[in-house]
């Protein structure tokens, strides 16, 4: 995610050593640093959760408040830091870490004025997704690209699937509050397709459940939709996971295309012989 | 779904200008009245969800209704334009969004002599369907597409799938009918086939949950069977939409080939160019 | 599932024509039949989940009564007449439908000594399978028996599935019960082991749920890993779905083998040279 | 699992009796040994249940006790004798039956003095996996043993998919917890959290639902995220399993096909008969 190489001659010794304890986990400071960072995440997180309780925070108030000072400046320094040790700051500061590395301070201080932003502090916890870095869990790393990369891949298919579902709930939420006509759960249409949503997603809090056989009828017709339908993204997300399982190993040596079945014997793309 | 080629020479000018605006989206106007369009559907579906809550309802009746006029009017005009224009009247009225476009009319004109009939608007909300035409979503079209022909292909098997779970829902119910005896949310069958459907497709609202202990031994033999079943759903869909990613319509002239990727240029079996 | 030859020249002529009209389907009359036949499956579940409602029972209580008699003669009739005309008369009544024909009767008669047995009449749908014989479905069959074959094929595995996941939650449901410490819900350990497998199903009715928030912690592990589990009987039959796909078109001419892959070029069984 | 050969000559001849019944089941009274096991551990478990409904507790306690005292014992002089006849003792005591069998006897010994620990003899259930190798049900355990690996092969990407979910689950509870502010259910973040998974899981007890009309459209969209997320798990291991049906360990040596089924005799690629 970060250039390594972003450090030029002229720098002093002191940006390089930064860069290479902050930036990187090849040294034993900089797995230090690593790991009290991802410490001090799981640390701010649980002091969050527990603020939001009203026994705990009776309790331990003060303790609280000092954490999240003394974790906050850290975080803060930390980020002047990584901004002042590399040498292309633009690149880092709008890449993906280097946006939630500023989010995780920005509620801190708009707390100051506007109380209940303090909660959004928990976004800190994306930070936590450099622990495949820090443990160097190349592996792990991979997979979870796979599944990214399969998620990205049928997004389009996804966002049409879910297009469908939204017209669909809508109508029949809009049909189930003609037919409920206006009784507990069904005395709105926002609050009918909040219905149709909760019973073809099979979530089924019920909150809101149908009362009239007739509104029994529509709703056992839904679920049984609903039932069916639940296969479209799961068939569209595990054909892509399929494909992408096939083109790790294997690349042309020609063309270089890696997108290379099992069975395969020629590179689809240019013809060659795959050995 | 329009066919464009509908205008013979004989037509007057303004009606090629207008079909061009009307059915297609190639010109600057074109694109503009199929935006106003789309605007003016979702317009009308937020009023009509808007309408059906008390609170806004009383505060806004009037504009609501003032809209609702509007945008009817303008649907109605669109309408008999579309109609007007077109060469071949009946193909237009009879084809999917020649339909829609009707029926997003009627409840409207319908709703003056029975109000309840005003909520049969939301069916409006299909109109939006257009919307990949619009913004020239070609590569959407193409997945919403490929997922329409997926559900198509094995809606025989899901069919099947449904009489079965049907029959299996409706013998359940009985059998739970007898186990808990009249019990509340269990007094006749039909509720516990409703019972049962909820159960079966996860949904599980809890408005009917059984109460003896030996209806709930039979509630869990009947979940762990349902946790079993939505495999075959989703082993349907899966295994058909697999297919469809690969076999549409190429095929290797010289080994016969049929297993060929959208994006292979070569066949992978014997290496022969593909056409 | 009938066999079609089983009568010799020597059969009266009365017998032959009642055989065609009722094993079979290609006659007019044959049809009228099964068509008669299907209407009166029907109508008899129906009435059974009519009479269930006190409000109709009440009304109706009469005509429930005597369209069962009816209904039950005539089935009674039937079933009699199968056994007269058909060759071996063993083969039929001990085969599939066979048997279901004759508890479709049972508890009609059971119910004069025992009134509750009626309820049982509704196995009475399970008749209704044959519709896929009556209107020459045989696409659908061959369909559903694609299903039912992969199910047979997988069962195996979805056994042992069954037999973790029961273990799993016999367990789960204990160490709840410790937990909650008799709760309500929680109150012994077969009903916290009810909760285990309402929570690892998904299905969560909510009329058990954890409430300390030790309990709570505990549901939220199981509930991820009930979300990850449903993907194992999916992926035995999607696998399982897949595979019976490609069976059904090819056969090996040599040996007879039906179980070809698409892009096999030679039988895997004997090594002969597809067609 | 356990070593068969651990029998050195000078061991005693009641030893190598024992050992063949207590350790293999081909021969009767090993078999008998085993079905009794069996046997003990199912009442075992029933009695663990039993004893927690206070109804049953207090007209059978006695016998429970007695019962108790008796298969505890049985197990007891089970796991000594287990130990005295196999040679290589370290492996049983450290194999995953050895340890399951001690500790399906600690919570009896640990109940004298922490009367609660005693509902941790259900762990006893796990003996049962030995009823594969008792039946000699080879086919089963495959299965098992098959399903197993598809779950360890993919454990690390469904460990990364558990990891975003939890964090997933983390933001979107402190959302609503921000957004319901402190209503029913949505007190405390860690309570926010509790219905985030309860949500995204498709479980919805229903026990925490949320109030207001932003509550649940911020639901609303919670929903739709997990029903397309579900996809995800079931992707990553239907991927896994359809590998594993056919890959295993055979290759082609003429052609080097590894796409080779289980049952084949010939390469489906080149023909050629398979070692």
């Amino acid at each position: 995610m970060e250039k390594e190489h972003n450090l030029v001659p002229e720098d002093t010794l002191w940006k390089r050593f930064l860069y290479r304890v902050i930036y990187r986990s090849d040294t034993r400071l900089g797995k230090l640093f690593d790991i009290i960072l991802l410490a001090l995440i799981l640390v701010s997180t649980l002091i969050i959760m527990m603020e939001s309780v009203p026994k705990l925070d009776q309790r331990f108030h003060l303790t609280f408040i000092v954490f999240e000072w003394i974790i906050s400046l850290f975080f803060s320094a930390e980020y002047l830091l990584r901004i002042m040790v590399v040498k292309n700051k633009k690149n880092y500061i709008f890449s993906f870490f280097g946006i939630i590395d500023f989010l995780a301070l920005v509620p801190f201080y708009l707390s100051f004025f506007f109380p209940v932003t303090k909660y959004f502090l928990i976004f800190r916890m994306l930070r936590m997704l450099r622990v495949f870095r820090i443990f160097n869990l190349l592996d792990f790393m991979n997979d979870g690209y796979l599944i990214v990369r399969a998620l990205k891949n049928s997004s389009r298919k996804i966002y049409i699937f879910l297009l469908f579902l939204i017209i669909f709930s809508v109508i029949v939420g809009s049909l189930m509050f003609m037919v409920e006509g206006g009784r507990t759960g069904f005395e709105t249409i926002p609050q009918s397709i909040y219905w149709a949503v909760v019973t073809v997603t099979t979530v089924g809090y019920g909150d809101v459940s149908p009362i009239t056989p007739m509104g029994k009828f529509f709703a056992v017709i839904l679920m049984l939709a609903g039932y069916s339908i639940i296969a479209v993204p799961t068939g569209i997300v595990t054909a892509e996971m399929r494909n992408k399982r096939q083109n790790l190993e294997k690349i042309c040596e020609r063309c270089g295309n890696e997108d290379i079945d099992d069975d395969a014997r020629y590179c689809k793309q240019c013809g060659k012989k795959l050995a």
